[in-house]
């Protein structure tokens, strides 16, 4: 951490700075310019509180050098961490392919597309049960029920299940869910984190729609920090000015947290577009940065929903994608394809 | 609600949705032109989804026309709300002050603190119990001993204590506090929201650091659709590309809310700010633009922190901005000053 | 377009809108419901000012649906533009590789990298001459002396050149120039746009830092209303919140703007990432999203700069991303490997 | 400036990197810890290039210090910059009121405009000429006759005037023209700056849209290192999420840059806003904030451009905001009222 000085600071109030952070064990390395004096910390500065520096009047600004985070940080833990799930796993080269509807809405559909998405070669299957919704009048889906009809599609075709947890009292509906989603909006809800981390399943952290880098990887730190070492973090678009896409899918964040830690990064490019049509094109662009798997929506039908039509050929689509994704994973990662 | 089908949309899909929407209750406008049909959906459309309209294959774009909020909408609720606090009022053209330090430490400080700020006007008392932390590392505040020590300051004080939940598994701690504050970054925890409702405290609702005008009334509306429509909404900087504020102050976010909503709206510009330095030019700004109040970190002292140094004058400036901020208030209200 | 009025607007003010639009060739669709009445214009809205509609007393908003901008517009233009340069060209199922220094300094310099980028399968050279700097007291490139250099090394390689123009009084230098670049910081620099769309040289034509897709199209339509239709659209990254890497490339620009407009279109990895060790995984994400084309910074060589050491071995990782890119583009386009 | 290196820095790598340094007149502390080394840079680094440290393969991280701006820098210049014009001045105590149409359209337009908001007290009049619109096909201003106009209001009421260039091929038409004006969309216009720069007029330049703090004052430098001093910033609201207003005005500008430099603030309410009805809030809210003075549109009056209806109240409004915001100027700044 670096603490720069304002112009002459009051002496008395520099011995103090300097005694309090050799109480914490930091060493001071001044250096004296003509315009400004620069304190140089080395040491564990994970603990000390920028803010507080900041707000010192001698103080004209704090920059910190070392990375806040220890657990998931790839300098102190260089391997890549592979999590079990069930019979399969996220990392370690496998191509993991998390699929199914935006929501669970009856047994027979959360059934037919967990078949459906199998036969193309998915890995685990998705469903909204608690649905984060902006409006109070919004459908805020099936809730303890859903997860219920998740179970029962796990039963009939072997796939682990990952859905989305929205508060901490909800802990005891997922006993049987196999990998539990924080969403983004709830990437910096503390409290849920800390009970997050006193659970044993691996969790699927979601980054938040304007937080950088760094943040992401302390609200994974807070998990681990509690014991659960299982986090999977997934990129599902940040937001920026452009609207043609609901989100911006950050596609750099890939190979940028494989150089920062050493946590398995899923692609969420369903809902970075928001629009069907471009999900391929993100699907391929996430396999190629070498993402470690995608979660897709599949099927949220909006012609079913309306009408009682025929299935959609969305599943056919996805059937498509799932192949020509696997023919880039082989690429990338130097096999024959 | 506008709906702007692609060119020749399928007569089937189209009479589908057609029908779909009639059966909500929703009158349907068709205008054909050259290159596109635009379907004008006139009625009450805050339970239509916009993403599932987006979805279906027939439509290339939908546009929202009428607030999807009803009860904190000004143009169903022409009157301005006044909340009732204590002896106090927020709204109604009296300029509340909140002032008190950014975390609760010890019964010494926030009493001494307490006093402070009420001898320079202010009307409540703010004070962290609960403090929302990035690092796990971090000091996460005094929690349920930090509520107990801010009754204890309302009680020699008289002044209403305002101070943060993070959760809803807090709220039995908060019975004797007068305002419950919502973090920026629970403004989407919808589940807490929810429970909120149903209580009869006056919430501060903070804005999140990315979020719109529309979004922040919507989160105000989960409140107030579980019958509690004691709301503040509270500004408190927004993220921006600008990093030598550490948020940037949306100060058209007052009179903009003047127009949307009844509901009071009241700044904080210690947040927004992050340097002491600017905080009374925004504090000025925020009662010029027609804010009804302020909320303002006092004492926050870092040099006392750090050291056991005599109290420093910060609690003189409060007393300064507190003033010229009566005198601006006068001035933009018409009266004499 | 879409005008939403406000509550009972006065009739005499509806009137003259009404009569005005009619007057420029706009058939009013009207659509009354209860809260609010919606105007329907049917035509060229083009030429309608969107500001000056929003500011009328009466309207409450305006909401465009049709596209601002025709000769880009795909819907008007549904087969894809190839663009001739030289002896290859850029779109039409090519694989458009550019490469070469940030800047041009010195004719051994350029003239090296043109021969080992071509050796790597590179289809032009790019270097700049021109620089824009946010410091006055930074180098500002050779300029004209710098363009000269770029022809000698296309003389000796054969490769087509691309570079920078930064004002409209450069046009002189850029004779034997092959493709003109627009930087992201002038592409709103309307006059620079205007003088270009009257030359019949390709335009490369990068987007701005915060600039929308519309935006970044309508910079298109300006060069192409002039008559030159030779435009190359270049994603460089836009800014985002995130200071990991130096910009945030927006991969879904690739498969949105194929929807939108027939324009090929280019990614530069490097101005994305800032970081070289990011730019193979961009690089392999932007060709399996569709893109048309790479431009890449090769040997900027940082410590070639400092010291007068050996040359780096930068170019041979081109030489292997280049190669890698190839093959993905295969598989992307159904090709074998 | 503050180099972080990797661990374990190759040696001679390092020998080079401060060989080259010391070779620049820097004086190189280095501070070493067990996860990392630090160089502090002490010295006039504002020529060294911060990407070319970036690049370098020994350096982890390159953190600026000192500002690179030296000429704008309230640090080397303490006293506020007065700029006179005309009869009157900007900076120094003075409200700095400029007013008038965003188009000029006719004399009789302009003339008129010029007299009423005479008559309310502005001390400077504004109207564009050159007009910088996102589309093609929008009507661009009546350039250089639109200056001629603004030289026969100028004669008429001895209002010093104030209006936009596009291009540096412009500035004869400029001759007349008291302030020239450099739009938000040219802020880094790097050659325009500098042309701008061997003038002796005083420039206004507005803040770009995604634009920060230093880039502001760069650009500020670009033309002050060319021998103009005199530089009026102004702020007219950046790009944020939000759309209900056109841009986010960001108030704390005004504060800010009174701490960072010397030159005189002004803030554009109208453009900031986009809406009518909010311009008088962020009026007072500038005023109370410390700005300099404003530039508001008056009369761009939408009814009259559509129909030949009569004068609008709009200049009425403006005289009552004038008066408002003398009030609060004299508040803020300690004087009876």
């Amino acid at each position: 951490m670096i603490v720069i000085l304002k112009k002459d600071p009051d002496q008395r109030q520099l011995d103090s700075l300097k005694a309090w952070l050799k109480a914490k064990g930091i060493d001071v390395h001044e250096s004296t310019g003509i315009h400004q004096t620069i304190l140089g910390l080395i040491g564990d500065t994970t603990t000390i509180d920028i803010n507080l520096l900041n707000a010192l009047e001698i103080v004209e600004d704090v920059k910190r050098v070392q990375e806040p985070y220890k657990k998931c940080n790839r300098k102190f833990h260089p391997e890549d961490t592979v999590i079990k799930v069930g019979d399969t796993q996220v990392g370690g080269g496998t191509l993991t392919m998390i699929a199914g509807p935006c929501a669970v809405e009856s047994e027979e559909q959360i059934v037919s597309i967990a078949k459906l998405v199998k036969a193309s070669g998915a890995t685990m299957l998705r469903g909204g049960a608690f649905k984060p919704r902006t409006s109070p009048y919004s459908f805020q889906g099936m809730r303890e029920e859903g997860i219920r009809l998740l179970e029962i599609a796990k039963a009939e075709t072997g796939l682990p299940i990952v859905t989305e947890i929205m508060d901490a009292s909800q802990l005891d509906c997922f006993e049987n869910v196999d990998v539990i989603q924080v969403g983004a909006r709830n990437m910096q809800n503390f409290e849920l984190l800390k009970v997050l981390g006193k659970t044993d399943k691996p969790i699927l952290l979601k980054r938040g729609l304007a937080n950088n880098y760094q943040e992401f990887l302390m609200s994974a730190e807070y998990i681990m920090a509690g014991g659960n070492e299982k986090v999977i973090l997934c990129e599902r678009g940040i937001r920026t000015f452009e609207t043609y896409t609901r989100n911006t899918l950050d596609i750099a964040l890939v190979p940028s947290m494989k150089q920062l830690s050493h946590l398995p990064v899923i692609i969420d490019p369903s809902h970075a577009a928001g629009k069907y049509a471009l999900v391929p094109s993100l699907s391929y662009a996430a396999v190629a940065a070498g993402a470690d798997g995608l979660i897709i929506e599949v099927h949220c039908d909006p012609e079913h929903a309306l009408s009682d039509g025929p299935q959609s050929l969305k599943p056919k689509l996805y059937d498509e994608v799932a192949a020509k994704c696997r023919s880039i994973h082989a690429v990338v990662n130097g096999g024959a394809v």
